[in-house]
């Protein structure tokens, strides 16, 4: 059984143990108990609490030890004192079981020797058995296509996305469900908390992504990597079938020093990691809310295949800005051609000469706002050297102010150019308002800033440039 | 009388009139109405349509012209085309009206000779009868305070905040009351369009703000500023007694001549702002993501003392991202006294040693989450080392998840260390249902990002720096 068959049993076990499972309810304790959650939730398999000091859990038989839980078990999840790993990881590898998640703390992670003994020991037996080892100190794993949720938290899913996502501490799991786009259910994909990286490691999820079909796009919360070597090699393979995004924390040499301190290793040059992310194509964001952003982006919109951006909307005032940030994110806003400019002119006054970036305002007074910005938005997207779109709206409420539709213009415009990625950015009182009632559309995002919807463009571009220069497209 | 005399006309006018006053109307004709606007949001001051082909606007009495007005008028609103620009500014000296906006478009911004000798002749008549022009090419001015609202949109006050804004495009004048912290009102304080920089420039309305008691906060949208040195040296004067936001578009070449082609003038070299705002204690903010963040900051924190923060949260896989923040920023984080930390410690297992950033699991799980985080903050903020703090709320569904109230815990400490800025962070599924119950609070602020609370707290240390070191406090 190679490592991707065991990842396999993490992710889709037919089959759940319990050992340790606790009586403990969210109603009564506060905390969440991941077998109340996952029973609440509809996961499907078979779920086995094991504790010997109950006969029920959940409405479900306890058994005294994973010995004997009647048939086989694809996946258990430990949740026992450092005392007791030896002897429960033993009895898992007597009964055959391939997939074992430790939740315990106070091993490698802790201030002794006893805890890096007690690890080390306890992931030999495993190995020895060919069962693998997510953990210690882990929340274990989420997939949100079958409703199995290890962790002491409720997953909230309302659309599975196709997003496979890594981390090494079961807090930043929850990032990598990013806000949803506005007026849009909660969206999960699959996540595994490495925890100590005791034995199953980045390139190991890394290689399962690559072959599951559930999964398009992999996020990677690191703090620190073993076998740096192997983890860029198959980092590099998987990068040109599928987007990966990196979030590496440990940026400052205080930052990495906290990093040790919390998972026990020490988390490396930060330099090195940023030319290493570079050449395996991995793309490093550098905090949440490019996460967010870059996720929504590379899920929903096209790569964007040049680099001209046509920016185009209602005012003037906001041309510079835009420009800025497009520039700033080494992308350009080029020329329209002379035919493009020649149809363009048509709708505006004769003492106003077109051009990119445009301001449509002067061609609404004349023609009405929906119509002349349906037009000018096609004759953008049509242009050559037009690759991708910034529509600026004007958020006035929409209550009070009926002059166009914006959303329309957006939905109209997204489903005609559907290879040029279009971003919005909204500019008015009520920008929230506008954001639900575009990003509600699929294929339409919203961005806070120029900045950002630049960034997710740039993203797209540099994706597709790589695609190309190692001619995987 | 002088330049602040004239804005306070512009601000608070007693009596208003519009010529050029529209009929159109929001409900049928899609653009809003300034009249009507004013009229339904309470504006007391009395309202002169001119307009010499209606006799009733909005149900108001119409008048020919600004001669036939009954009555004093503190300010003039201009919206006719260039052509009756000089004879409707004639008028307005001849009644004595030292107030003029002028919405007109196609004068510097236009692009033949006759726009800017239309301009520069209306504005030498206006100068000659002791009035001062704001515009061309204007929405005009704002004002929360009593209602006033020239522009042709809506102002959704309801709530109204001391920042004064000056804005060089109508649009980005949205920008300048900021999304409302989650749970409360939309928030608006004054603003001003500069427009074409006419007449009326940003030395002048920083002067006005400095001395209007409503005005604790400016904010500057520039494209480009005329007679710098005079501004620079009022800025700086300014400076010393209300922090000054500056949002300089055209960082960019490109972007630079954009906005050239925009306001009809060079928008200068970049580096050149940045350097001179330095000096002037002027804050620059990059983006309308920092705006929003930096005005929420200056309203409702109190500066920062020190250069010490203290991390403290519920998980500790954030602690390392917290950190790498925070040092970004050139803050610290510091360690705290043994006094401190023997106090915490009695709240841990044996086996932890607590340190700044502070993961509070291990005392939450042997004392409760809600009685241990609460004490923690405390002895946190007692420190001698510690003049802000970041702390990091665990975002599970406060429906599901009652092990504590960290809303309760903040507005606590808020309460009780009023010296020390607290910003909140959210970590989980539900960040924006906890975003909304921490927000409503005076006094707390949520932030996306460790990255953007960090760039709030480093404002408030380095605007407490520069009072320090000019000897303003």
């Amino acid at each position: 059984m190679n490592v991707v068959q065991n990842l396999k049993l993490f992710f889709e076990p037919h089959s759940l143990a319990f050992i340790g499972a606790s009586r403990k309810t969210a109603a009564k304790d506060g905390d969440t108990n991941p077998v109340e959650t996952m029973l609440r939730d509809g996961y499907k398999g078979k779920i086995y609490p094991v504790n010997p000091n109950a006969s029920e859990i959940m409405g479900l038989k306890s058994y005294p030890s994973i010995g004997d839980v009647p048939g086989d078990v694809d996946l258990v999840v430990i949740s026992l004192p450092r005392e007791g790993l030896i002897k429960a990881v033993t009895e898992c590898v007597q009964k055959g079981i391939k997939a074992i998640i430790l939740y315990s703390m106070g091993l490698d992670d802790g201030e002794d020797d006893e805890g890096k003994r007690i690890q080390a020991e306890a992931i030999r037996i495993a190995r020895e058995g060919g069962a693998r080892i997510v953990g210690p100190n882990t929340f274990g794993v989420i997939n949100a296509f079958n409703g199995l949720n290890t962790y002491w938290a409720p997953m909230y899913t309302e659309q599975t996305i196709p997003l496979g996502a890594v981390c090494q501490s079961g807090i930043f799991s929850y990032r990598s469900w990013p806000e949803p786009p506005a007026g849009r259910g909660r969206m999960v994909g699959k996540v595994l908390d490495l925890g100590n990286l005791g034995d199953i490691d980045y390139a190991d999820v890394l290689e399962f992504y690559e072959s599951d079909p559930q999964t398009e796009l992999i996020f990677l919360h690191m703090e620190r990597v073993k076998a740096g070597r192997r983890f860029l090699e198959i980092a590099r393979r998987v990068s040109l079938k599928k987007p990966i995004l990196a979030l590496k924390v440990g940026r400052t040499p205080e930052g990495a020093r906290v990093v040790a301190s919390h998972t026990g290793a020490l988390g490396g040059n930060d330099g090195v990691y940023d030319g290493a992310f570079r050449q395996s194509g991995i793309i490093r964001v550098k905090d949440v809310d490019e996460l967010d952003d870059l996720i929504k982006t590379f899920l929903f919109l096209p790569l964007m295949k040049g680099k001209g951006v046509g920016i185009i909307g209602h005012v003037g005032g906001i041309k510079g800005m835009g420009t800025d940030a497009f520039i700033s994110q080494c992308l350009e806003i080029p020329k329209l051609t002379p035919d493009t400019l020649a149809q363009m002119g048509k709708l505006f006054p004769s003492w106003i000469k077109p051009f990119n970036p445009l301001d449509t305002w002067p061609a609404g007074i004349l023609h009405g706002y929906q119509e002349s910005t349906e037009a000018l938005i096609n004759l953008m997207l049509s242009d050559i050297n037009i690759s991708g779109l910034l529509f600026v709206v004007w958020t006035v409420s929409q209550d009070e102010y009926k002059a166009w539709d914006a959303t329309q213009i957006a939905v109209k415009a997204a489903a005609r150019f559907p290879d040029k990625p279009i971003c919005t950015w909204g500019y008015g009182p009520d920008a929230s308002g506008w954001r639900a009632s575009l990003e509600k559309n699929p294929g339409i995002l919203y961005f806070n800033t120029p900045e950002r919807a630049a960034r997710a463009l740039a993203a797209l571009h540099h994706r597709w440039r790589f695609l190309r220069e190692t001619q995987s497209i």
